[in-house]
């Protein structure tokens, strides 16, 4: 029973071939191979439009070059409080933007609320040299816990960037995800909304190591093959990266991995409501439940062979955890057996 | 005929396979797997001791962050002239130390001359604030030119290091090219011989991305793991790293593999020297010719096939190019074909 | 009547004559004439111990090279929610640290509930390397509203700092006047307390350009001077500055002064408090004052010649701004005069 | 007899005056007083163009936010082997730049090369990712010897630059002193030969502490108010910087003593010449003399009561030092008495 993350997964047997099948012959390094182009032609398709397309090591390095891309001296970049660029990176966007800072912004349910987000820019005076300036804004697609921004959302997130100005990009850890939650198309849900760049991750759905940051204007893209070469996320096998990729979108592999994942999560909530020994924190969108339940529970489901991680309370939750409760976490991914989602139905009993 | 770059080559199949056998199950991610436990002991036994093993997504992030973990404000490296951290890295080293400088040291044939080492290392005095400081030294195993260091030439930059109170680190990006050359241990070309870290690259010798920082001192290492992460280095599935090496150390692979590359780059030499229309510019020791021709000759091989780079010519080189002639830099590597080898002897002639 | 700021007041003549008494001559530069010496031993006299003294251009550099000089990768520092280092500073403290961050801690009348600051701090487990570890805490004596730590208070915070291990700063843009405030001494209100080092600034007492960090364990002060000169702070002839600092401790000027400011900054608020037009927000305890008023009384006040800011509204204020109010600031110094603060009680009426 | 260094000299009388004039009354801080822009006016009409002016602490500031404000990722600064950024700012450039890069240019007599120059910048081909990309040129005037760049060799370098589209600085640390000694004016040595922005040095020639990066090109000056806020650069109480420099164009007085300096280094070099114990290194232009000498006399000059420094031996030098000889290097300033001047060369017999 392993929802402690969906990074624990390995990879498709599918994306795990197509490596076996592009291990052979020569290929120029650097991103420059057939394969590669490819690939981003592929990323041009599914966003139907041209797209630059830039592979890196990790989510947190997309994001964060991504912020350096759009960075300048005395540059605030503005994120839900939990995003993962505020609460799991380490300080690498502050590190690989040159001094950047993150601004925390509020909303319930992981999403940011459009009007605190406004009030979070609007402390930042233009020509005010002492506060600094805002210099972009970050949304992530799904949250951190799960939920997912509704198109409309998305829409009320780039009106206030366009208001300011600012370019808006998604942390797409768990892209295909809410993609599947929304059941619209990777376009409707980036540029046709107003977002400028992406994070796409695949790594958590299915792949070993394919994370690309994809930018739509390409005046915004100039400058990125140095900003990450400069961040040593060149890799010189490239074309690994790629057939990941190509495999991860043949025959909308991907897409399938996600629903599964996110069907698999809906189950597991079925159980947790059915169940009187745990309930819903609240409702999941995507391939994350969030349970209270009491630390004794918790326990036991430990004891019992599950995976799963005790996780800090959001801020501004309703109905949280009471006295002797605890929120916990349990991720499910594109190799979550149904089996296993059962089982732990009767582990909760 | 393949002679661009060893990086143009993909992986050797039964890397392919251990990351097929891997795919499958669950496991801990961020390098606290099994497989991740077992491959670092493999490193130790390799290394004849404990190591601090720490992966990176490149060679350029293992060397960059390497610098990093030895940085002091004002604080200066020391690599020969035509180092990769020099020459090829965009900066890289300069960025993830937080604004470090390199200074070149000269040297024959891709070697630093201990004693302009010293000389350089002399240019700053401790406490005179305005120059800078020494912090370390760099010397690259094998060569960015195809030599290699013998076991007392490094003894003796170690010995500057040593009375300097100075770091040593060996960007080992072919360093298993370097170690089939020597015909030595692994722990005799390090840390017997004075180094305190290594970059150890695989990629290059027949894995997709397999590089590792190996740290000898547990002190040297013990914030490393902020400093890889603070870097966005930090893979999270990383298990497929370790699946390369498992796969790469297993049998003695990864050492047979670089005697093919440096038999093939011998062959490659002997059909230069016996050709008429090419000649050594000096005699290879690991996986890299190269050669001086004229520029016509340069031509005609690529018309006829061959994939090979023309080079800038090192400072200090005896018998260099002449009116016409161009210095060609020629790679093999684990999957260089004997017949590619002798094709192109025919394409020279 | 001009209060919107200590930093537009000039030089007290004493200081201005002891510039002009230091221009003639010669002296080693860098730091270390004779004059350098003489304040740093009196620094070191007024302390009671020994202290490592640097002088820097501004505030903000104090500040910020405090916090370089105690940062790791990954680290974040915890200050104050409306700390001068999170409000007003541009980014400076992470750009000059290398990348560090900030983390805001919330508390009454600008100062950090210890409490809230254990709760923050405990946020960043050990060893857990996505989320960043603590590096250190500032607090800001007197803080950016006017109030002033209570010897116990600095102590409770000191304790927090303790348990975890981490070093203390105190921001003292404004030392004297908390100092005057305390009725205490320098010793009892830093390392007496607790406290690891103080941006101890005079410009905004008197000086023009007089700001220095005093570190007091000399492990610590062991790297600063590669850190201040790396960040281009290193005055050539900084005996400019120690000229300042000889006069502004001479004869106990520079408490003379604090005193005046906060005199002025009582006397203000009674007037403010005599008022039937505005009222006090909070008390003041050193030389700024916080009121609550119409717009219409503020633009009033503005015609009449007053020179005041608005502010904004601290989080968690009671009794703060109702609607057609605002909050103004207004800062008395050591030039301000008791005429400007009676004609300001008769603008008000 | 104090030859150490323009910057042992304290202050000219009429700039101790000034700041005693400005010490009174209340002024808007942070650069936007009256005074402030008075003095931009002033540089305005030196210049003969609209020209930003930004004051900041040294002269190593000036220069490396100089090259902050036109970084790039991966970026390399074109500069003299022995400039001042290279060999005395340890490593300040490469920090406040977040990383960059600098390249050393041979050329003699302390100034670069035009051709040396291109060749280094051609080195770093466009769109080539892994070595670097040229982002600017920093030429020193006078020089870090004492000698001055032509305009027609300051053209020939903007030239290189023009071809390259690459932006040129000037370090001006002694620009009077060189102007004086081209006695052409401040616009045909700066942007009517091409430069695009200086750092404008005064400390060294009769201020306290007065430095400013003019820049001529408006649209590269707009990001700088935050590039100098964000390295904790911008004063308070500017207006103290700008009193300073109000006192020293009054008048003329600038070039007073920067004439005076130089008359001062032709006199030394003089008596240089016509003693037996020891020779010009080579003609000095400004207000440095270079002379070599053998250690015995070297000592006893500083027994007698001489301050002057050793000095490492620029490459490239004819006729340099032999055995039991020293390079040692002596400054004039604005300070400096024809009587001391004519005391050395007693002291040299």
């Amino acid at each position: 029973m392993y929802f402690a993350s969906d990074n624990w997964a390995g990879a498709h047997p599918a994306i795990a071939r197509s490596l076996v099948t592009h291990a052979e012959g020569y290929a120029p390094a650097y991103g420059s191979s057939d394969l590669d182009r490819k690939v981003e032609a592929r990323f041009a398709e599914i966003f139907e439009r041209d797209v630059k397309v830039f592979f890196v090591s990790t989510g947190t390095a997309a994001n964060s070059l991504a912020y350096a891309s759009i960075a300048k001296p005395g540059g605030v970049l503005f994120a839900h409080r939990e995003a993962h660029m505020l609460e799991d990176e380490c300080g690498v966007p502050e590190h690989l933007s040159g001094g950047g800072r993150l601004c925390p912004v509020d909303g319930g349910l992981g999403r940011m609320d459009p009007k605190r987000l406004e009030a979070e820019i609007a402390r930042f005076p233009a020509e005010f040299v002492h506060a600094g300036r805002p210099v972009g804004v970050s949304l992530t697609q799904a949250t951190e816990i799960g939920t997912v921004y509704s198109l409309d959302e998305i829409g009320a997130i780039a009106g206030v960037c366009r208001r300011n100005k600012l370019p808006l990009h998604m942390d797409g850890a768990r892209f295909a995800n809410a993609l599947a939650a929304l059941d619209c198309t990777p376009a409707e849900m980036t540029w046709k909304s107003g977002v400028d760049m992406v994070s796409f991750g695949a790594t958590k759905n299915g792949c070993w190591c394919a994370e690309a940051l994809v930018i739509f204007d390409p005046a915004l893209a100039a400058e990125f093959p140095f900003i990450r070469k400069r961040a040593a996320q060149l890799f010189s096998k490239s074309r690994f990266v790629a057939a990941q990729f190509d495999a991860y979108f043949e025959g909308g592999l991907w897409l399938d991995m996600a629903r599964h994942a996110n069907a698999m999560a809906a189950r597991l909530a079925g159980h947790v409501e059915a169940s009187g020994n745990a309930r819903l924190a609240w409702q999941p969108q995507a391939n994350e439940v969030f349970s209270i339940m009491s630390r004794t529970t918790f326990d036991t489901l430990k004891e019992r062979g599950a995976h799963l991680h005790e996780w800090g309370v959001p801020s501004g939750l309703d109905n949280g955890p009471r006295d002797g409760e605890i929120l916990a976490r349990l991720v499910t991914s594109f190799a979550t057996r149904q089996a296993d989602v059962d089982a732990f139905a009767q582990a909760l009993d």
